[in-house]
């Protein structure tokens, strides 16, 4: 690959530059000449749905996913109920936009039960991919961290995203692989080369020791322990030549100043991604 | 199990009450009438293997594991065997104070290539085997929670250890199932079964949501979200009934009143574990 076409598949996350509006982020990228963006359902709600649009139409810009639908379990059937049709909210926002990906944040189990919140989300996806299909959006499962497995998310591997996903055909649900959340899985290689064409986005930031913070603690790629090279060419070789997006969670990163955020993201995603 | 006999199983791993030397602890224990201790070596190097053994026999304190030997992974042949040979004291020391266990934290990777890493730990634990066995001693690996993959072990799963330990014997090599570590393991029951004999010992705590800390946030058992008594069923129905092992990693532990923690240790182990 050229390194132009390399740059061409730079995404950039939103929650990078979260002190950023919905607007300052596109002109952002229209800037610094990053091609993709990725879209948060709270930005999108701070300028309504029909001006996002507007903006994203008018800058010409791709949105390579809309983040995020998810957060499944929940105690009562009313409640679940509820978490449907806020994902079928999220599913319309992201075909209005253009984004055919919707990533999942699955949730946390509703209470000690890890295994009835397991099956909650899938139950859940099951319920939504046809309301996805009609909308052309396909949902992309997310497996985050094991450390996020009590308060974010019940899926922590991409074994379990892989499972739930190959019940689908790869229009239907698949599969991010964000190198944050599992770069240390003795079965990284295996599920990649499994998920194939159910990956549906390929995200990075890095790992760095020690860590400032669970939440908001992820590093510019390069600055951490995480094999990105390794990792990129084995999604390549799975089959996912798509947008790559940047999506580092960093309260240094919100406190600087944006634009000098973008320049960096580009050094470094050209010379470790 | 009567009440009873389920207290003579508790264990205070003595990280749990760090603000206390080997002597102050084992007179704790004394005192509360908890019958087994596990001993860190930082501890025993503070008075001196030969007065730490005393301190034992004097109390008839039984010993259930020795922390910890492990960080195997290092940049050159020279390191590694010199980790190799700190590994070799610390099986001396469990000799020494009739612990039948060293439990191994086994290292982070000495660069980014983990599966280097993860391959030099099975090599060194290959190389101390016939030396524990000579001195009467199991090496137990603990798998640690993946967001320690970086930084204190590249086992972070059950599933790994298994796999290393049953290429032993159970009286060479088996594994450690800390609840903190592994709760969120999709293949945990099924991991625990196929432990079986190699199950060397079990730890408990809790994960409270928020996580005050990565390291030093671990909960008093029962203000989490671990599904203690399942996971204790399971370790029980594979074959294990030795010591329960109380290792709570925790800062505001420590700057508690020692003697009111083992209280609150008793009574939460009584009702929860």
């Amino acid at each position: 690959m050229t390194n132009e076409s390399f740059m061409q598949r730079l995404s950039l996350n939103q929650i990078t530059t979260e002190q950023w509006s919905l607007k300052e982020a596109v002109n952002g990228c229209l800037r610094h000449e990053i091609p993709w963006i990725s879209i948060w359902r709270h930005k999108i709600a701070e300028v309504g749905l029909k001006k996002a649009r507007r903006l994203i139409q008018d800058a010409n810009m791709h949105v390579s996913s809309i983040c995020r639908g998810g957060m499944f379990p929940a105690t009562t059937a009313k409640e679940r109920a509820e978490r449907i049709d806020d994902n079928k909210r999220a599913i319309e926002e992201a075909a209005e936009l253009g984004a055919d990906t919707l990533v999942l944040v699955c949730g946390p189990s509703a209470d000690r039960d890890i295994e009835t919140g397991r099956k909650q989300v899938a139950d859940a996806i099951d319920q939504l991919v046809p309301y996805a299909k009609d909308h052309g959006v396909k949902l992309a499962i997310e497996p985050l961290h094991p450390m996020f497995a009590a308060d974010r998310s019940v899926i922590n591997t991409l074994d379990q995203a892989n499972t739930i996903a190959k019940n689908y055909s790869s229009d239907e649900v698949g599969v991010i692989v964000d190198v944050y959340h599992v770069w240390w899985d003795p079965q990284l290689y295996a599920e990649i080369e499994r998920a194939g064409e159910h990956i549906l986005g390929y995200h990075v930031s890095d790992w760095k020791v020690p860590m400032p913070d669970m939440f908001k603690g992820r590093a510019m790629m390069g600055e951490g322990v995480i094999e990105l090279h390794k990792i990129r060419q084995a999604v390549e070789q799975a089959g996912y030549d798509g947008p790559i997006e940047v999506e580092i969670i960093n309260q240094s990163l919100w406190d600087s100043d944006p634009h000098q955020v973008l320049d960096e993201i580009k050094r470094s995603y050209a010379k470790y991604v």
